[in-house]
Parts: C-alpha cells; sequence; structure tokens
C-alpha cells in the first residue's frame, strides 16, 4: 500500500517536472527504483539460493546461510530505470524530423537552463554501457569465483566503452598544474596534456573505485552503507555548484553527476534495507563493483576525478592501512572479519599471529609505534615482551581499537559516520584548498 | 600459431583500413572475435560444468554431458569488440577541442564517403546497450531458468534503450503505402504515420527474431548455424547497396548493418567450431536471444525491419508450423527432437501420439490433409483407419519427412543449405516485389 503511494507519488513528480528539470524526474525514478528493488529481493532470494549463490554470515549464532550477489538486482534494476529516465532527461531536445524516413532535423526547442544538451547523449549512453558492462564481468566474478589477480582489473575492461566515447567524443587530456608548481618549475603554463598517461589515470580510477569498496566490507550493510554516504556526499558537493555554481561547465558536469547519483540512492537503499543488521541478503561483488563504477564515471566524465578521490578518503586510508598485510609484510589470515562473540553479541578485533610467521624486526618497530599511536593493537607477553599478535589492518578492526567492543550494527553504523564527516570535511577543503593551489576554484570562478 | 598469424593479419587490416572505410577494420575486429572465442572456450568450458551449467547431448550414445551457455563468451566477446572498434568507425570525425576543460569543439575533419556520421555514435551506443541487455537477461534465463511466460517477452525489455534512443533521436514512425493500397483506400499520401504503434511493432520485431532463433534448435550446430546463415543473407543484402545503391540514407543504413554483422559473424564462426556435430559445446539461451537480436537491431535502426522479416522465413514457417502444437491442438511432447537412433547413428522423427489424447475430428482431417501433401506424417492402422501418431511439426522433423532419416550433421546442413536458398531468394524477391509494390526500390531510385 505505501509503496503503491511511492510509486504514485513519483509517477507524480516525474510528470510534473519533465518541463521545469531533469532533477525532479531523477528523483521519482529513484522512488520506482526504491519501490521495484524492495519488491523484487524477496521475491527472487530463494532462487538465488538454488541456483548455489549464498553465503554463512559468521556474526551470527549458528551461522545463518543467506542469499549472496543480491546487490546484482539492485544494480539492474539501476540500469532499466536509466534507460527510462533518457527522455525526461532530454526532453526538451527533442528531434522532431520530417518523417519518411528521412533523418534531417526540422524543428529542436530552444535550450533551457538547467537542462541537458543534446550532445551528452552519447556521452551519458556510453556510462551506461560502462555499468552495464560492470554489472556483466561483477556478475561473472560472483558465479565463477575468479582469481584475485583477475578480479582486480575487472573494472577496467568495463571502463573500455567509457574511456572509447571519451577519446571520440571529447579527447580533453589536460590537467591544470598548482600555482606554487607553476612557479616551482618556472613555467607560464597553467595546464599540462597528458596524453595516453590521462587514460591511464582514468583507468586507474575506474579499477580503484569499486575494487576499494569492495575492498571496506565484511560487516552487514557496509558495503552499500558506504556507498550510500558517499553518495550523498557526492550530491551535496553538486548541490553546491547548482545553487551557488557560476562556471556553465562545471554546473553541466554536476548535473550530469546528481543525476546519475539520485537514482542510485534509490536502489541502494532498498538494498540496504535488506543488507543492514541483521542482514536477511549479502550484496555480492557486483554490487560494490557497480557502485564504486557509478562514483569513477560521474568522476571521470563530470571532470572531478580528484575530487573523487578525496572523498574516498577513508576508502584509500583503509587500503594503504591494508598494504602491509595485503603485500605479505606482516602475517595476513584469510579472512579478516572482526571476531564475533555469541555471549554479548559484540564484535572483537580479530588478529594475525605474530608468534607463528614472525615479521621482520623493522616491521615490529613500526607495529609498536603504530601501537602507541593507538593505530593497532598489539598483544605483548608482559615477560618477554615479545610482540605475540596484533589487531588485523583493516578500518573495521581499527574502530574496534579506538572505541573498543561493539554489536555489529553500531560498529557499521560508527563507520559510516566518521565517513559522513570526513566527507563533509573533504568538500569544504576542496574548495578551501582549490582556490589556493589554482589561484581559483571553480565553485566561484567562470573559469 | 595459425591464430597468431591471424591476430598479425587482423591488425594489419585494422591499422591500414583505418583512413579508407570502417568496414576494413569491422573484418580485423572480427577476425580478432574468432580468435579469442575460439581460444576462450576450451578454458572455460569446464568452470561451466562446474557451476551446474551443463547439458546431456541426447542425440549421441551415452548422453555425454557437455557444457551449456558457452555461447555468452561469443555474446560477450562481441561486446568489447564493438567497444575497441568505435574509434576506428568514427575515425574521420573525432572531435578535437581546446582543451583545459572547454568542450568546444575545433576542428572536425570533413565528412567522406563510405564513412560513419558522428552523428550516428548515440545511436550506435544505444544498440549496443540493447545487445549488451540482451545478454544479461539472457544470462538471468540461463541461470534461473525463467518460466517460458517470462522469457517471451525479455527481448521486448532488453530492447528499451534502443526504443528509447530511437525516441529521443530519431523518431520516424511513418511507413509507407504500397502503391495499389493507395489506390484501393483511394489516398495519394504515400506515407502513414504509425505514432506510438510504431514502437510496439518495433518491440514486437525485437521480441519476435531472438525468441524464433531460440525456437528453431535442438540439432548440434542449428542455432550458430543459422544465425551464420543470416548473417550472411544481410551481408550480401548490405553488399548490394553499398556497391550498387544510391540512395545516400540506404547505404548509410546498410553500412550500419554491415558493421554490426561482420564481427558478429567472426564471433559465431568460433563458436560453430565448437558447437557443430558432434558439439563439444552447447550454445544457451543468451546467444540465440543476442544473435536474433543483433538482426532486430539491425533492422530497427537501419529502417528496413520488413526486409529483416523477409529474411527470418524459415524461422517464421518453423513458428507458424509449430503453432498447432505450441497452442494444444495437436498434442505436444515435451521433447519434440527428432530421435537419435544408436544402431544406425541417424535422427528419425518425434511423434506425437494421437490416440492416448485424441485432436479434434476438425484437427484430424486437417492433419490428413497436410499428410496427403506431405506436410507431416502421420501413422494410420490399416485395419481401422484410425491415426494413431504424428510426426511432431517442427522444421527439423519435416526435413526428415521430406528426405528420410539423416545423420545429425547432415539434417542440419540440410537446414541450413534451404536456408540460405531461401534467404537469396528472399533478396532477389525483395527488389522485386518492392519496385512493384512502392512503385520504385530504394537501391535503384534516390527517392
Amino acid at each position: 500500500m505505501l509503496s503503491q503511494l511511492l510509486v504514485l507519488f513519483a509517477v507524480a513528480i516525474i510528470v510534473y517536472f519533465k518541463d521545469v528539470s531533469p532533477i525532479g524526474s531523477a528523483v521519482g525514478f529513484s522512488a520506482i527504483g526504491y519501490v521495484v528493488v524492495d519488491a523484487l529481493i524477496p521475491r527472487v532470494s530463494e532462487s538465488f539460493i538454488k541456483i548455489g549463490l549464498f553465503g554463512k554470515d559468521m556474526s551470527k549464532p549458528g551461522r545463518p546461510v543467506i542469499p549472496e550477489t543480491i546487490g546484482s538486482i539492485s544494480a539492474t534494476v539501476y540500469l532499466f530505470i536509466m534507460f527510462f529516465s533518457i527522455p525526461f532527461m532530454f526532453y526538451k531536445y527533442l528531434v522532431v524530423t520530417s518523417g519518411g524516413g528521412f533523418r534531417d532535423v526540422v524543428k529542436q526547442e530552444p535550450a533551457e537552463e538547467l537542462l541537458f544538451p543534446h550532445s551528452k547523449l552519447s556521452e551519458f549512453l556510453s556510462a551506461l554501457l560502462c555499468l552495464e558492462s560492470t554489472i556483466l564481468l561483477g556478475a561473472a566474478d560472483d558465479l565463477f569465483d575468479l582469481r584475485w589477480r583477475h578480479k582486480f582489473f575487472l573494472p577496467a575492461i568495463a571502463a573500455i566503452p567509457l574511456l572509447v566515447v571519451y577519446y571520440v567524443d571529447f579527447s580533453v587530456t589536460h590537467v591544470l598544474i598548482p600555482n606554487f608548481l607553476q612557479e616551482l618549475i618556472g613555467t607560464t603554463k597553467t595546464s599540462v596534456d597528458l596524453g595516453a598517461f590521462y587514460y591511464f589515470y582514468m583507468g586507474s580510477v575506474a579499477i580503484f573505485c569499486p575494487n576499494s569498496i569492495n575492498i571496506l566490507a565484511g560487516v552487514n550493510g557496509l558495503e552499500v552503507g558506504q556507498s550510500i554516504v558517499l553518495g550523498v556526499i557526492f550530491l551535496i558537493n553538486d548541490v553546491l555548484y547548482l545553487t551557488l555554481g557560476v562556471n556553465g561547465h562545471a554546473r553541466e558536469s554536476h548535473l550530469f553527476s546528481a543525476l546519475l547519483i539520485i537514482p542510485f540512492l534509490g536502489v541502494s537503499l532498498a538494498l540496504f534495507k535488506w543488507n543492514r543488521w541483521p542482514a536477511k541478503v549479502f550484496v555480492g561483488d557486483t554490487y560494490c563493483y557497480f557502485a564504486g563504477m557509478v562514483f569513477a564515471v560521474v568522476g571521470i566524465l563530470g571532470h572531478f576525478s580528484k575530487t573523487t578521490l578525496l572523498f574516498f578518503l577513508p576508502q584509500i586510508f583503509n587500503f594503504v592501512y591494508s598494504a602491509p598485510q595485503l603485500f605479505g609484510l606482516v602475517p595476513c589470515p584469510r579472512h579478516r572479519l572482526p571476531k564475533f562473540n555469541e555471549n554479548d553479541w559484540l564484535m572483537y578485533t580479530s588478529r594475525a599471529d605474530l608468534k607463528k610467521e614472525k615479521p621482520k624486526r623493522i616491521v615490529v618497530v613500526v607495529l609498536r609505534l603504530l601501537h602507541n599511536l593507538k593505530l593497532i593493537d598489539l598483544e605483548i607477553d608482559p615477560k618477554t615482551n615479545e610482540v605475540l599478535s596484533c589487531s588485523n589492518m583493516t578500518l573495521i578492526n581499527l574502530m574496534i581499537v579506538w572505541f573498543g567492543p561493539m554489536r555489529e550494527d553500531k560498529l557499521c553504523y560508527s563507520i559510516l559516520a566518521l565517513q559522513f564527516f570526513i566527507g563533509v570535511s573533504a568538500i569544504c577543503l576542496r574548495h578551501l584548498i582549490g582556490s589556493l593551489l589554482f589561484g581559483n576554484d571553480n565553485l566561484w570562478r567562470v573559469v
């Protein structure tokens, strides 16, 4: 009943706003996406389990079996919502031909403010192609359980349509040089052309965003939760540009960003409802890749990939913090999820055994330093002063080191709150530092 | 070794032809597609069996288990080949901007004959989106074994991006009125605007083509084989337009068609190598949907959907011929594949029992008529003159009725030969009848 009302409301918004702004229809489609995903998940869960797509929830008594890869529902619904929203985005720009098989343009309605220029259609379609490829390859990963070294590069393959259309349609490979660097190297040029390296850089962004979301995982609701928080942060930044901004190009980019992210929030919130503690479904790799790719696409096509990386600070921190274990400097157990205690329902740090497999002495010195800085928890033999074990090096375990054992839901929400705080700070910093580094900021200045 | 040479040759073609014609690079990418699919199939087959994607070959002694859904490899490789070929298709039209984040066009090289106009990029991307959606939904079907009534409409859902972009970008919903009809209804109008019905019609084409290929199946190599024959027939028609044609619009449409179909032939031939008798892999629904959709897309975007349906005559015949069983007028056993005889390795007609479940008397009269016309084989009790059974109503069984029991490979190739003969006749007829019906034919006249 509530969902039917929501759909009615959504349709009303879409119809009402179709002449006004595509943002309106994006909100409407987002609501429809929420309702559809929320209705589909309980209906398809059984079929997923039946074909072997399920996992055990290690942080519950009895380790219940729940369906896995359910995030692919959100991703697929998102795609089809976006297909339907194309006419509304380009509503004012519909091309009318003289008919009879001729393809000449007879009438093209005038461009209006805050509407999407028709020339952007191919850019938009390439974004959808990239996201659909991500879903396809993500599904292959979820089905065939690909090896780590193959998985890692999947997003780069999925990004090919994006980069190719960028090359054909757009080909901007300049980056601005910060003022201080201009003085340092004694140049008067304000930008440098990276050429082919720019494509390499965009490919790296496309690899980083999806994988970093996939790595910061292991607690009910965290994969979707962090994606929603990221979406909200991106949206706040977009709204800043759309309301205060004076630079036409930047506004266009951030309109594009908002139009992709608003429906993303709809399908993700529905998934969160089912994936939050106590989880009834798992999201799977497909969703993590898809979510990360939404942000990569927005950053790349909107030309604000540096800002995008700034918003990924918690994920970057998690990756850097994990690196010593990932690269084998510190022993790395197979699973690094925090440990569930059945008696008090709290999550405790999981630990790596440093006694069996001793790290190099220099590593131990660094670990002791980190321990003193409260950035890791070491178990030290009081007699011999020998290091016995350390907490696993993930942001999730670090939260427990800082704030003590918590229930799984509280752990998830603390991480999300920290992430939101960092994101909002990043927005403030970005526009402050942007002005300092480049002499101006594209939020306030026209160029 | 041979495949490495082929790749080298393909790269040479792509590089050489990049300034001349996109057809050249399509041929090169087609060769690369062949090599990649041919190399991937044996490498991934085991993984497909491991996750439950396998089937039994009913027409071999011992019913060996072989991997299923392998056609999804061809389909996915096709997509990525097409992504890479975008810059070569639009090579002469690459847009150069002034850089520094500005999106203004500084230089656009002049259009040349036989090259793809840049304005077609969004059309091309929507075709790829439609095909990728087909693969995604086809994979869902192969994985979850959807119900018949759901499967049937999947292609229409996959066609949404195509129809939406058609609406936004193109919106031609006129069809020409044949001369005799103009006189019959006394109008001077040469075309009629179907409006929304035209989208319904295009959706129907998108549903028909994939499903009709999926239905004409059951013999090793037949799904891929008929797709290859269809591809060749389409290509012959395209080449006619590109060499003899004088109508610019029609040439453009058929260039588009050729660019989609040439790489399709590459990935399909590699699949055929593994799927032909004795099959080492099955193709699965994904490939049938994908192949059918390639032709639907080409027909819809090229504005020759009526010709497309003409080329599907054998599939249409198979569907109409099957209808009495599909709609329950004649009893329909679960499987209608021809029956394999282990002793002589020949395929015999499979039969529907008409004794247990008696059809209506009028149906029996029609069946007897068909029997006399050699369009079905009836088993009649010589004493009571009662009809005991009939051969199942598929084109495959009909071939056996006509030409007697054959080995599976001969059966497949006879059907393909018949299909090719019908297709070539259809091309001749189409340009003859087209001239008669519409007073002119777009192959010969500029219109």
